[in-house]
This record gives C-alpha cells, structure tokens and sequence, in this order.
C-alpha cells in the first residue's frame, strides 16, 4: 500500500512539476558528439513511419493499403523465405540433445550436432567459446576457404568468428584508426555504400573517403577514380584502408576478376589495407558474372601480392540463401596481419567473451553441409537451388518492370539482394522536399509510403553523385508479392511525376 | 596445376625472402592507441597458457596433472551445469518449427515457442528483430520487472535487448564519454572491478576513477570513499558515471538495502549517471543477504529521487540458475533518460541491426518461466532450485577451506559466482616476480596453473589496493571437483609459501 502511494505520487508529481525544469547529467548537448555524427538509413526515419503505421492499421485505422510491405532491408525469412531444413534442424538437436534419440532425425543431422556440442565446453551451446570461435568451426571454415578459393590454403588462425559481418568490419575498422588532425586515418568505401561503414567510421572518427561507382557501366570500379579520391584525400588525412563490397551493396554489381587484380595492385602501390565485404558471395544472377574473392585473386597473383596485401574479407549467415540473419553468425579471415596486432585483435574481442554461440553452430554448417552420399544431401541442395533460383528471377524482375516506367531506370541486379535504380524527381517536388528541409529523395520515398504502404530506402541514405536521386529496394519478396509492389511502385512514380509537373 | 605453382611459390618466397623487410600498413606502432590500453585478464595471458596445456595433454605430454581446471570465468555449463530443460525445449522447438507437432513436448513450452515465433518476421527466428528487440520480449521484461520490485511500473519502451550484459554496458559508457583534457568525463568504478569496465573506458578513451571496496568488512561500499574518489577526479576530469556491480564481480558481496540509498543520495546530491549491473540478482546465499534493485529503491525514495536520478540497469542470461553465456542474452532499463538522448540510443544501436534472437528468446523465458499449474512447473522449480542450492553450498564450502589454510584469507561469499581470497605472497616470491617483470599474484597463479592445472585470475586483473593480493575462482565446478580443486589450491599454496620462505 505504501508502495502504491510512492508510484502515485512519482507520476502525479512528474505531470504536475512538469515546469520546474530537470536537468538530467547526460543530455543531447553532453552526450558523446561522435555518436551523434552516425547515421544508419535502413533502420532510419522511413522506417519508424513504417512501424507506426503498421501499428495504426493493426488499430484498424484506415489507410489507402491494407498491408506494410518492408523492402527496405534485406531480411530473407522476415519477407517469406523459408530456412534449410537441414540447418534447423542441427540447431534443435544442439539447443535440445535429448532429441538424438529422436529417430525421426536423420542421421547426418544427429552427427554434425554431436560434433558440434562436443567441441562446446560441458556440451552445451550455453557455454562461452573462445572468444576467437569454437576450434572446430574454425577448422570447417577454413576448409571451405580453401575448397571455395580452389585449394588456396587457408589457416584457421587466420579465421575470427563474429557476431554477424558488422561486428568484424567495426572490429577491424576499430585497429585502423589512428593519429590527429591531417595524420588522422582516412578509410576509402564506394559510394553509393552501406551505411554501416559510414556509420562506424563517424563513431570511431575517421575520416570517411568517398570513391564514386560508375552507374553508367552498371556500377563498376574505376581505378582512376580510386586514384582521385585518395589524391585528394592525402591533403587532409592519412588514408590506410581500402574497403569493397562485392557482389555490391546497395549496387548489386560483381566485380570481374580483372577489376579485383586492379583494387590489389592499387593497394600494393598506394600501401592500403584492404577489406573485403563478401557477405553476397553465394548471392551471383547475371549470366557472365562469377564470384571472385579477394583472397583467391590476391594468391594467384603470385608471392609479390600475397605476401605483402594486407586484407580482412568477411561472411555471415545471414544472406545467400540461408538468409539466417537473426541468429548473428559470420566469420572473418585476415590474411598478411602483423603478428602484434593479431595479438591485439585477439585481446580486444576477448573483452565481449565471445560471438553467440548458435551462430557460431549456424556458420559451421553453412560452411560444411552435407554432402553427397549423405542421407539430407539431395533436400538440401533441392532447397538451396530454389531459392537461389527464385532469387535470379526476381532480381531479373525488378530491373524489367522498373525499367519500363518512365523516369526510373535500373542497372540490371548481377548479384545481391537489391536494386538500386535511379529515379527522376521533378523540380517542384525537389523545391517541397527542399523548402521542408528534406533530402528530395526521402521526400519521395516517404509520401510512396504513406500512400502504398511499401517501405524503401531512400538514395541519400547510401550516399549518391550530387543531383542524382535513387531508392534501394530488396528483390525479397515472394514473387507474386514483388510483382504487385513493382506495379505500385511504377503508379505512384507516374502519379508523383505528374503531380510535381 | 598452375594454381599449386603459384601457392608453393608464395610459401618458398615467403621463408626465403626473410630477411627482406616487409612493412605492414597495420603494426603495432601504427594501430589504434586506444586499443592496445585495453585489458582483459579474465582471457588474458593465464588462459592462454591453459588452452596450450590443455593441447598438450592432450597430445600426450607429462603433466603434474591429468586435466585443466578453468575456475577463471563464470562458465556454468561448461562447469557441468545443466540447462533447465523447458528452456532448451522452447529453443528447439523455435529452431525447428516442425517439433511444434510432436507430441512428447509439453503444451507450455509450445505455447511460449509459438508465441515467440509470431513475433519474429516471417515467424522464423532467423529474421532481424527491431533492434531494441523484440517487442513481446521487451513487455515480457517489464512484466517480470514489475514483478521483481513488488509492482514498481516499468515500461517496455525503456527495455533494450542486448547481447549479454557486457553490449549494453558499453553502449551506454560510449553514450556518456565527451571532453578532452580536464573535461573529459571520468566514470567511477569499483575496485576490485570486473574487468569489463576498465577495458571499455580504456577503448573509449574515457578516465577511470577507481573507489575502493572495504574487504575488512565483506567488501563494503563506503560513501566516504566515493566521495574522496570523486573530489580528487574532479581536479582532473569531469566525472558523470558511478558503476556499480550488485551482486560484486569478483567481490560476491551482496549490497544492503541502506547502502543502495545511500549510493542513489550521492548520485543525486552529485548529479552522476548511475550504472547497475546486476546480473547475479538470483545468485544471493547467505542468510540474511537479499538482492535489492536500484530501480526499486530509486522508486521508493520518492520523486525527489525517482524522477532526477538516471539510471541504466542490466540483466543477461549467462548467470543466476540459468548460466546461458553462450546465447548472448541481455537486456538493460534505462529510467530519467532524456528524450533525445534516448532517441540517439535508438539509433546507435539500429547499426548493429539487432541482439542474436535465439538471446532474445532464451531471456524471454527468463523473465516469463512456466507458472504454477502449467506442465513444466514442478520440474522447472526443482531444477532452478537444484543448481541455486548447489552453488550456495559450493559458496559456503570454498570460504570454509579456503579460510584453513594459513596466509589465504576469504570473505563470505554472499552472491555471485567467484570467491575473491587474500593471498599472504612471502617476500622472496614477490622479488622473483619483480624480477621477471610480473605482478606477484599473477606469477603465482601461473605457478599454479602449471603445477597443479588449475586456472584462476589474478586479483590484479581487477585491481586490488597496493601491496595486497588475491585471486578469483568462480564457486562453479561439481561438488567433488570443487573439494579436490579446493585441495589442490591448499597444497599449492602451503608448497608455494613453504619454498618462497
């Protein structure tokens, strides 16, 4: 009872003292200035808007659709794809062992769980692991490195599990980053990009150094463009790494095989460490087009190379066709580190004891499944091939449909999981969006959501050529879904060109 | 066969060219300064030497004994522990949807999988969450903290799921730090601290302000103490956040409910942001000891207190009964945060995407367990109660032997997991130690480890007044472990002291 009082007159008093002014000791004006510098668009404004109305018309308010359709993030399961049923299924029997009694569970499933919790400390995933990765996993990705990278070895010393790809770039980023001033360490990434390295470069503050993609050839990389923006950017910081997404994000372009030999030899010349974002590496459409990774190219490219490029590539779970996001998995490797530093590198991510162990067990398995002969062999390819396989087509889809409406025009999607077209805004809707104090294209993309009910990213969110305007849209969506998000995207474009006319 | 050609030529040239200079972009003298600060004794050097002792048995190398002992971290399954079973069913069952129709799990563990699944996009646990987490879970936590504080309100929009306890401590340090120079702000932790704390400040940048824990009277907190710590940092920084650990790591006192109140006056009387980490708040063993929450106490004091006083709370599912390290669950509840600030939060945390889900799950069913009446009651008691019995049994007999042995002094321990003894190191050892540049606690635990196999952390790891030793060992290891464990450390000590004399 007196408790009761306490609470009724914590809240009467907090409304009724309302002008009597508390200063609390962290506020906007006292708070870390660098963590107000990050930005991160695909979970920004648009999509709070998105999340509000979903609640509104779960409220039964009524709106002009009848479902929110998130395009905005590339969430596999979250838009319908469904999970390898092999890979749930090695995660039951390790969250629950009594289940290796249970007959109705292959064979191969029961041993590659035995494996794994016998390599977790009392058996169980509830164990922390070393906080470099559990051995074993370790070991299954190298080997996959090297089955991958056509025999190219690989030493699992080299590999740092991670709790999704973020957690390896911003880990790696973290090492890089040094000195003041004009010695402060400047770090290369494309533009457009993913708001994760902007991000993480403005938290740790360094100095974010733009390199444009060429949108005229789908997206490619030009070598005197990289030359360029790190010509300039010596006059004011000390550049040190070299990032690259490929296949692309939010682009969706695959680099060729000559163009990764450029990046390195760039990097050799101009001492850059390099990072690899290859988190799409299963994720390749486009007929010609072919996963190429860093590594491999780097040691076919002989000692001159492989012996002295720096470079950190990165995986994860959660795309390709296992699409397992939530679980947070990913792995690291980094080849040509010095020993001191790895040393570091392994003191740091002790501090955070280790990656999540069920992502850990996922990543092991999406680096070792099964295999022919073995009893989910023919399921699992029967499920990798269809959803790859839909994922063509729907990256085939999007840039035909886009590519019809008038004032939007699409690079074909080679690979990942989004297209990334780019779209006309009439000058009227650029002066609204102005006078509001929007970026035009968040203008755009925020009345298309109010009035369709689909959520994108706007263009500015991933950083775009000035005066050019785009939004990232996932190809995820199940096919019937797509095709009827595709059509209302291509209405509201007419009907928001001809209003702005 | 031309790839083979290229791999054997890089190895050749690789040792052959030795002696020519290869400078790495990335060394230690051009890494991250911030960086090489930190330290993390509880992975540190002495669990190091463990896992390459525990190679080496098992490649067949004589030791002085047959297995490694690792009573350096608070690991409970990988101690023996087991998981509480209706836990791991509703994990499996949320891995593996398909289980939901076998009829040998129990209808309340269905219903909370099923439960969660409808909170996950796509009903799949490998979809992203929001990155505050998941909603149901978010109101599940506020629930059970209600509960917990006998109905002080809490709201789920003030819950954030982490990943463990650990992200959200360094969350809301990165939020606090800003300054440079006299300005800078300072941060007060205990000591001795968890490691954690002195690691995070040391990356941020950020001045640790040490006050020191009373062992003479089970180490106590005195406010007379804080407030020297406190006045003396002002003349060099700008301190804003006072840590506390409840119950301690490595310390295991329990707080009472007066000194609670007395810490939240200081924090109020000198406007510091509080910090309560309270992830032992189910590991309480000693008569007359009881875990009180802050944001319970904040409450009761009233609104002079319960609406100026900010604080940020933390909960995880790696100890109390259920000691799921593995998963990565945690939450924290932020109170009197300002509103932007929060906002900022929000956003920082959105780049990370989101905690691991299964975390999310498995603290879920912390804070929401089977209730009297459902089917997994009675055994989901019995379990809890078993393992929380047993660790305070363990707690009473590692103070009972340890305080046998002549120049090994221990305090109750009240909660938590970890004794904390004083240890007597005679003269001639701490010289040896000296002389070989080591702490003299840390020489003698690397002493132990190799005699006798048994790896503790040294009480400099997390700090200790001048002139005083001690180790950690966590209370977790089997009963009979326990005891020869507890033999073993006596012996050592007798012998270590016995030459060293």
């Amino acid at each position: 009872m007196l408790c009761c009082c306490f609470f009724m007159l914590h809240f009467v008093c907090r409304s009724s003292c309302e002008n009597v002014k508390f200063e609390p000791v962290l506020t906007i004006d006292t708070m870390n200035p660098t963590v107000k510098k990050v930005e991160y668009a695909v979970r920004g404004p648009i999509v709070q808007r998105a999340v509000e109305l979903e609640r509104e018309l779960s409220e039964g308010m009524k709106k002009p659709f009848a479902e929110v359709i998130k395009a905005n993030i590339g969430d596999a399961h979250a838009m319908g794809q469904q999970p390898i049923t092999f890979f749930r299924q090695v995660l039951a029997l390790c969250s629950y062992p009594e289940l290796l009694n249970d007959s109705t569970f292959p064979e191969d499933a029961k041993s590659r769980a035995h494996r794994i919790l016998q390599s977790c400390g009392g058996n169980s995933m509830g164990s922390y692991s070393a906080s470099q990765g559990i051995d074993s996993v370790r070991q299954d990705v190298a080997r996959y490195i090297e089955r991958r990278d056509g025999g190219v070895p690989c030493d699992p010393d080299d590999i740092y599990l991670t709790t999704g790809a973020s957690d390896g770039i911003v880990t790696m980023l973290k090492l890089l980053v040094c000195g003041e001033g004009a010695a402060r360490t400047g770090v290369m990434i494309s533009i457009p990009q993913y708001p994760l390295y902007s991000a993480a470069l403005a938290e740790l503050g360094a100095v974010q150094i733009n390199y444009y993609l060429n949108e005229e050839t789908c997206w490619s990389l030009d070598i005197g463009e990289l030359q360029r923006a790190l010509d300039e950017a010596r006059q004011y910081c000390n550049p040190r790494a070299l990032c690259i997404i490929n296949p692309g994000n939010p682009t969706g372009q695959v680099q060729s095989r000559e163009c990764i030999e450029d990046v390195i030899r760039f990097a050799a010349k101009e001492r850059l460490f390099l990072m690899a974002d290859e988190v799409y590496q299963d994720n390749v459409y486009a007929e010609g087009c072919q996963f190429h990774s860093f590594k491999k190219v780097l040691f076919e490219m002989g000692p001159e190379y492989s012996n002295t490029v720096e470079l950190a590539s990165f995986h994860s779970t959660s795309k390709c066709y296992m699409g397992e996001c939530g679980f947070r998995g990913g792995y690291m490797e980094i080849i040509n580190m010095d020993d001191e530093v790895k040393a570091q590198l392994t003191k740091l991510v002790s501090v955070r004891l280790c990656p999540p162990v069920p992502g850990q067990a996922l990543m092991d398995l999406v680096v070792n499944p099964p295999q022919p002969g073995e009893p989910s062999y023919d399921n699992f390819i029967k499920e990798r091939t269809a959803t790859l396989s839909a994922l063509a087509q729907k990256a085939k889809l999007t840039e035909q449909v886009l590519n019809t409406v008038q004032g939007i025009s699409c690079n074909p999607v080679q690979g990942a999981m989004y297209s990334f077209p780019r779209i006309t805004i009439p000058e009227k809707a650029i002066k609204e969006a102005t006078d509001k104090g929007q970026q035009p294209d968040m203008f755009y993309c925020m009345k298309m959501l109010e009035e369709t009910g689909i959520c994108l990213v706007p263009g500015s969110g991933f950083g775009q050529k000035d005066g050019t305007y785009h939004f990232r849209m996932t190809i995820l969506p199940p096919n019937d879904k797509l095709q009827i998000l595709l059509n209302k995207v291509k209405e509201f474009h007419q009907r928001f060109t001809q209003q702005y006319s």
